[in-house]
């Protein structure tokens, strides 16, 4: 087991969703980085449940810094930062025996022998993702000192696609949408993904989507070639977070159909640099940044926690059995996790700077 | 620079293009595993240059072993093999000053400042796969004794797509293509990818494609959530073959547009084991092994280098100039990059099972 | 700043002296262990403060364990245990501009910059030593199930050294000096040890010692040659304790004094096991344990925090002062240093058998 | 098994005594270092066997560099060094049944189960200090390039102890041991350990060693607190240079010897800088360099193999069996070592330097 990552800024989490507390350890920081802690709220807010198109389970997400943060300034040594669970609601697990379709039920009564504590999915919860927004909300306020800017957006939900984003975007885009019910530019999009999301939740049923992260400002010349590139290193951490099963970089997927003469990136000159004219190998090539926005999708899987009923086996007496599953879900995850894809961006590019 | 990975099992990779040589540094294999070297040799056949559709470098890539290997047998120690370089072209590296589109040629310059021996794109050159292949070729024959079998094939080159391959594979599944042109199952789409290749190398350009890679009989219960689960690793591992732009597990990127009843995989019971019906996840949920086949796809963007006059920059002069790019180049990197993802899926297996 | 060690059995450290808490995060303590907590306080209390020969700043050293572990039982999740800072004397860090001769305090003010919170030390201070024993206590509660026994003793105080301990030990050696005032086995060599500390005490000045440690039941063959070998890995991590200054095993420097027909260890039969007749190898050879007791021994210096008057600098002004360190300090740190040295080898040597 | 370290600058050894070579991987050098090849072979000469003092084996030690260096000049791409065994002796390995004692025949057997090439003791000989000293005397020139020198000499040689070293050395004071039979500097002292040597080797015998190791103009501020300081990494390393029993820093095993008053470095001013009147911490503090000489010994231990009658066991039968050891093996390991020693320090911190 390991819930920890990172090489000269180190990222540590524990935690599970109906325990104490979930937290995480940040070994690696800088002295002397004042925390904006209003802003650090702001961006925990937007993993935060509540809405009408998230689990109405409220929890208030408010971190407590017990290291490493001395008068609101980092004191380079490893800061702890815990959020107590508020909100839990007592009551056994009831899945040991029925694991949920597509759940980590059935893997982790198989890794941990049934000593997992997996009331609320334990620490494969989504709650987990909360301390990863405390270490990458930081993150981004360090690099944003230095220039770089992170951002995501939803670019899809099931079918339906907002394709109105600059491959080439700057941090104005992403700032268009903080007041925005759902991360998303084109207001037509965005109108049929709330009515999907609720069309989805009423039906008992989940849907999933995709979240596009870029990262402008990135200097040019960070990452190795082969096993240390900056796509090795950010697909690592990505997967990280639950529910994604897919990273591509650039044009990704698509560049698999297209011919070389419409995949490569051809050079020119603007504002005396060197630049691309257009960006589909998403601001990384040979592992190593090229000074255009990094671009980057995750693909998440619709939550497999939906309300319909559905089939498993009763792993103690091997029995087909139906089952109901009751509780505060998500109908469609990717909306949460559009801040939770730029924290893990954020922490991952700022300790690929830190160890250059 | 890392071109290291492995945590039990460490792979170093060393060498460049027109170097001396390329080879690997294999360290944690286990003592007492007789390589079959003919399989090996074989195994590597399949990367090597040569046929119709490849790039018409010659080169024998007979792996001297030159460590770690006492009368056929791993020792325990640190294994070295290096491939000699034969069939190097001398001359000067022409790309210094105007470097290709999409190549590491502009990324290189600034990270190495000029110093990188960049002729036949040195470190970074596909060339590097051969003794990735030796790597893994090994470490598939340590899993076959473990009954794990890992196969790759091509899912698609350009629009053209073989959807013949079953959800749960078998490794006769895989057997069936080793006589093939092309690793290929439906031979419809066979013949459709070759003339698409055909026509496209005829055209100066090149293709991209997706390699889908299996891995059968992994036991249950390997990997962990959050950052050390099965889909980190490989991801981390896999995006250091030079060409991949994206990786997905399961449905993937299509499982964000399907709900959440259509993407769960119901348990059942079959032979007297708990299986799920379906194989949505790829054989992975949580980060950790459900036992059943992984699953994943990698996007293989087209070869940058093509014939096909191209625009750049003289980095020196600003100066906007044309590119015409001459040597040996495979008009699709996915066809000989089969096997090395099958190469890192089994040496990233065997790091995680040794690990274990 | 890295806090954290281990490969498989990662410990993170956080907290400081004067803070809200000191903490660790263990990651990779496999599921289904029973943690007797009431031995885990006892061996926490060996470390407290309290005694004659010891700080008089009372604290009690009682974790609370915030996840991990569930109806005492560990889950396989991270352990996260916290113990607040209860006892702290708040008041100004007065050493910023006049660093304490063989302190922190220069060396962190060069490294944070003036960041870091000093106050006791900060994350210098051995108040960091009790989280590492709750991750070492719970280490060799592990290792006793597997048949494996680490204790240590006070080998010299000053001059003053205690040679009764066997080569070979048991455990049955170690557990005759719980019930003693300080752990050292010969009577004598112990009246004159608390004399010696007591009398440096009143003396307004500090002494160092020897800890020696054995490790009794490790099987043979673990560990690996060159850089992963059983006393590297024991080395980086004892280090990491404060006041450590020399680690050896086996005879250590002796054996650079003696001839090789004298070190050498001649092997012979005992009840039917291949074992050796003397142990100044330490139970290590090639980095590999040979399945004879490890023997190891860390020098401490003598803390440097002494009431006598001391010279140093104000960084400031440039300008000679003199310093007279006011506090509650320990006359002799290797006294409570002693669990410490045990916590360390424990947790290292379970990282090791886990990784194996 | 891991005969790899580092972090940024990453270092993996290979081969064996009596295989076909023996080398190295250099990863993580920056690009564009001249490497300077004269004075790499009078580094590596230092410690190559020949001499009365010394093992008779001959060999050249002449490394092939086959990846990573381009017209003499680093590429930043990983350097692999290969230095051919040309005089090995063939013949079978003796000691499988009998093992030698105080050497890894033991270990290795129950290891690798018997599947270790140890002929010359394989993959633990002294041999593999050879591409050590490869990387190491490159990482000594760049360190020279940024004004630290690294420098060791023999402090002793079983009981005869050269005393005469500065406690803050200087460049020059290791310039002139370069010319001696011994890197000594009282000659008196060089006298008598010559005579040692000889007088043990004539008795068939080994003797033991010390050698102190200084890095002089090593900037303050580097290292860590805890897991990662300075002595942690150091040490980690040094325990890999076979024969390594005992390392320490500044006085100590000294300093648990003396009272806090004695043993704590007082600061002063000196040239407008601040500095310690004495160096008993060894240049660290806290994990942390101070900018004074960074002071290291390591206690060798005699050779194990000795031509002097021994006993042990027949593993395979269980009886009592005498041994004589042939060959070539040096009287004092410790002489050929002391560049080794520099080897792992240059190239130690010349790691810690890039990763900060």
């Amino acid at each position: 087991m390991s819930s920890q990552t990172g090489k000269k800024l180190k990222i540590q989490l524990f935690g599970e969703s109906h325990g104490e507390a979930v937290g995480v350890v940040i070994d690696g920081l800088p002295a002397g980085i004042k925390i904006d802690f209003d802003e650090l709220d702001a961006f925990l807010k937007r993993r935060a449940p509540g809405g009408r198109l998230a689990t109405p389970r409220k929890e208030e997400d408010k971190p407590r810094f017990i290291s490493g943060v001395f008068e609101g300034v980092t004191t380079g040594f490893p800061i702890c930062a815990v959020i107590e669970n508020t909100n839990t609601r007592s009551g056994d697990y009831k899945f040991k025996d029925t694991p949920r379709p597509s759940h980590a039920d059935f893997t982790a009564a198989i890794k941990y022998g049934g000593f997992a504590d997996m009331r609320g999915s334990g620490h494969f919860s989504g709650r987990l993702t909360a301390p990863i927004c405390i270490a990458g909300g930081i993150a981004k306020q360090v690099l944003a000192q230095k220039g770089i800017f992170i951002g995501a957006h939803l670019k899809s939900v099931g079918l339906i696609t907002d394709d109105s984003f600059p491959a080439m975007p700057q941090k104005e885009d992403f700032d268009a949408l903080l007041t925005k019910e759902l991360p998303v530019i084109d207001d037509e999009a965005l109108d049929l993904m709330i009515r999907e999301i609720e069309y989805t939740r009423d039906e008992l049923d989940s849907v999933g989507g995709v979240i596009e992260c870029c990262a402008v400002g990135v200097p040019s010349g960070l990452g190795d070639p082969m096993f240390d590139g900056i796509e090795n290193i950010l697909a690592k951490n990505l997967f990280g977070v639950p529910a994604v099963k897919g990273i591509e970089f650039g044009l990704g997927f698509e560049s698999s159909k297209i011919k070389g003469s419409q995949n490569n990136d051809e050079f020119t000159v603007k504002d005396g640099k060197i630049v691309t004219k257009t960006n589909n190998c998403g601001g990384i090539l040979g592992g190593i940044t090229n000074g255009m926005p990094i671009v980057l999708r995750a693909a998440m899987k619709p939550t497999p926690s939906i309300a319909k009923k559905q089939n498993t086996v009763n792993t103690k007496t091997g029995e087909q059995v139906s089952l109901e599953i009751k509780g505060r879900h998500d109908p469609c995850v990717a909306v949460r996790a559009v801040p939770v894809i730029e924290a893990v961006t954020a922490l991952t590019l700022l300790d690929i700077i830190l160890e250059d």
